[in-house]
């Protein structure tokens, strides 16, 4: 049994980094609130008689010994960087139950073959920094450390240097981890376990995405003398975009499709937009339905810029396709809800999370838990102590079987 | 005659204040560089042996005697403020086209029975602070000093206390301001002079404006869990918003509809956009149709609201009706170009412009000149010495038709 109130008050402890005024979290990757988030896991880690590694694109490894120490580990962990709008949960759960899971390993005198080890993955949100999920996608292989460090924000600042500074550019290498099994807890973050009323998400794989930056060109102009006909406005253009974006995955369900980011120049009232830069987002679980949404969107565009004359460049910066996960480690998160009588059904992952990289070299699922109404990225993002510990203790289950007490 | 070089060589010599990579201006009302400018034109005036005053809310009076002080003065003027990317001739050519009348009557050693004053407004752009025209719409009583001084900018900045800052809050009160007429030079910024062919602009009137801050509120969620038919997107309702004002427009010809500003929050893109921040501006010389125009996005508003789910907060925060010059100081623009031989047109300013709201206390007119594609409001717009020289000829002789040699 893991120990809920200990879990619930970490949550709460490490919520106060970044706390915002309408009780979520803005901790964004690499600023001085990630630091500072990272030395208080670090400090907890280590009172939990862990030994502490930091690999060259910043993620943290927190190892509890194992019997034998030439096996590979078992391991957990997700994120604590948050979205500009964030909760208290998304990512920092996986971190803190995995960090439970070893406080009550220690609370029962509990030995492993397997050494247990807890990551702290860096950036796994691609807010900040995009694309996602950067620090495992580094570890996999999906992502050079060299294409990474060099990342700009929105403000041009690079990754690397940001990791620097806040002294998190570590020198284990990044090259030849290895798990025995990988498994990781985090919110559903989508409404799914709610609606069926179940306490734990057998998480089978998880959906793929694209990821695009946009680029609108059209003409500066007066918004007064400017006919209507006259006009190349990057805006209205973006608009309509953004409507396709919306059409194209309500056609392809259960795809979604979402422009989160956008830009406008020279955002001034009177002037027609001259340039435009947005993201789009685009996710499906079937790969050939992720593929025809691509496809639709480049139509898109070329009919758009046929239409209204403003250039439209399309880049496409992220891709990957649907992940399964490992039969093994599925059956042993969907056995461990069963053994300690959870409600559970499988589901499959809308958002992309650490554990799908992951999975690139190691066997792995997730458990998902419930959030109130389905809803993260959000700081009204809500879950309930004993939701926490109900996923929390699947993770101890399934780790134990895996890693042989 | 006016001295065609010198007037060139000061709008050359001005747009060095601010000018970008691009060859335009970005000299934002109320900074360090709009305190340059003014600085170089009161230089300049005083040179010209004209007297300085800066009045409560900016605006600077340059004056040369008349022989009968006790006559209202003839008045021209503009602004010396630009767009975020703006050009090198809104606004600054009907300044310094005022300052060459000056110096021409200097050089001729013309003396006349009214003053001539030229004035430079503050903020005519609307673009930093919204509404335009606020210099010019304090003297006229359309707005009360108290309410401009505390008009703030995107970043929260209250115009008042820059004013205060770059020195620019006088001590000439804004209240009982006189002209006998008044004459404002200004490129078309649009494209009829130069459709039709034509070199001088007589400007009968200015269309009427409304607009409005507009404030979406949906609900953040996730990009990749969230099933588009649960999701309450402020920017797909926004962009549904934006094309309905185009088409609004559209359906009113010639009236004119943009969104020119939008900001988006949280602005990350995996987040679904919970709250955007947009800016509506419409236009129509004929006012039945402009508040046709306004019921109807009234009405589009009430039905995103309610197809959407999106809360939208429709805010008008500026109107005026379309706006008739008087007849005598139409006809001395008219005549004047047809004493110089210069082809001319009759034409309704598109944009808004000081003398709009001078027209309210003073006989007033205004001489348009053609700009290259009828492109302003953008970095690239451009104009001729020769087409400077004819707006600043027809000043020249409207001003002495009516400040009597
Ligand atoms: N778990 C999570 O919110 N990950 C962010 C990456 C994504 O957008 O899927
Ligand atoms: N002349 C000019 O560009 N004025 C700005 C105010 C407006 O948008 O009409």
């Amino acid at each position: 049994k893991v120990n809920k109130a200990r879990l619930w008050d970490s949550l709460m402890e490490m919520a106060k980094i970044g706390a915002t005024e309408k009780g979520g979290c803005c901790r964004l990757a690499l600023t001085d609130l990630d630091r500072q988030a990272r030395d208080l896991y670090i400090q907890w880690a280590k009172e939990a008689g862990c030994s502490i590694r930091i690999d060259a694109v910043g993620n943290i490894m927190a190892t509890r010994p194992g019997e034998d120490m030439s096996l590979a580990p078992v391991g957990t962990g997700s994120h604590l960087d948050t979205q500009p709008t964030g909760g208290k949960y998304d990512g920092v759960f996986g971190v803190l139950s995995g960090l439970e899971v070893v406080r009550s390993l220690n609370d029962n005198g509990i030995k492993t073959r397997h050494p247990i080890e807890i990551s702290v993955w860096t950036n796994e949100e691609g807010s900040r920094f995009a694309p996602a999920m950067m620090g495992s996608g580094v570890v996999s292989g999906r992502f050079t450390l060299q294409e990474i460090l060099d990342k700009t924000d929105v403000d041009g600042i690079r990754l690397g240097d940001e990791l620097e500074r806040i002294g998190y550019a570590g020198d284990t290498p990044v090259t030849g981890r290895e798990y025995h099994a990988f498994f990781e807890t985090h919110i559903e973050q989508g409404p799914y376990l709610e609606a069926e009323n179940k306490v734990i998400g057998v998480v089978t794989g998880g959906q793929g995405q694209r990821w695009y930056d946009v680029e609108l060109t059209g003409q500066e102009s007066h918004a007064g003398t400017t006919p209507m006909h006259l006009r190349t406005d990057a805006l209205t253009c973006a608009s309509s975009l953004i409507l396709a974006v919306q059409a194209i995955a309500q056609q392809h369900k259960p795809g979604c499709g979402t422009v989160g980011f956008m830009q406008v120049m020279p955002n001034s009232r009177n002037t027609i937009p001259g340039k435009i830069n947005l993201s789009v987002d685009l996710r499906h679980p079937d790969d050939a339905q992720l593929s025809a949404m691509d496809t639709e969107l480049t139509k898109t565009v070329e009919r758009l810029v046929a239409e209204t004359g403003v250039q439209i460049h399309l880049k496409p910066i992220w891709y990957y396709a649907p992940i399964p996960f490992d039969k093994n480690c599925i059956e042993a998160v969907r056995g461990s809800a069963a053994d300690l009588g959870y409600s559970h059904m499988d589901i499959i992952a809308g958002a992309g999370h650490d554990a799908c990289y992951v999975s690139d070299f190691a066997p792995t699922s997730m458990v998902f838990t419930p959030c109130l109404n389905g809803i993260s990225h959000n700081e009204i993002e809500s879950t309930t102590p004993e939701e926490c510990e109900a996923g929390c203790s699947v993770l101890l289950n399934a780790m134990l079987r895996m890693a042989e007490v």
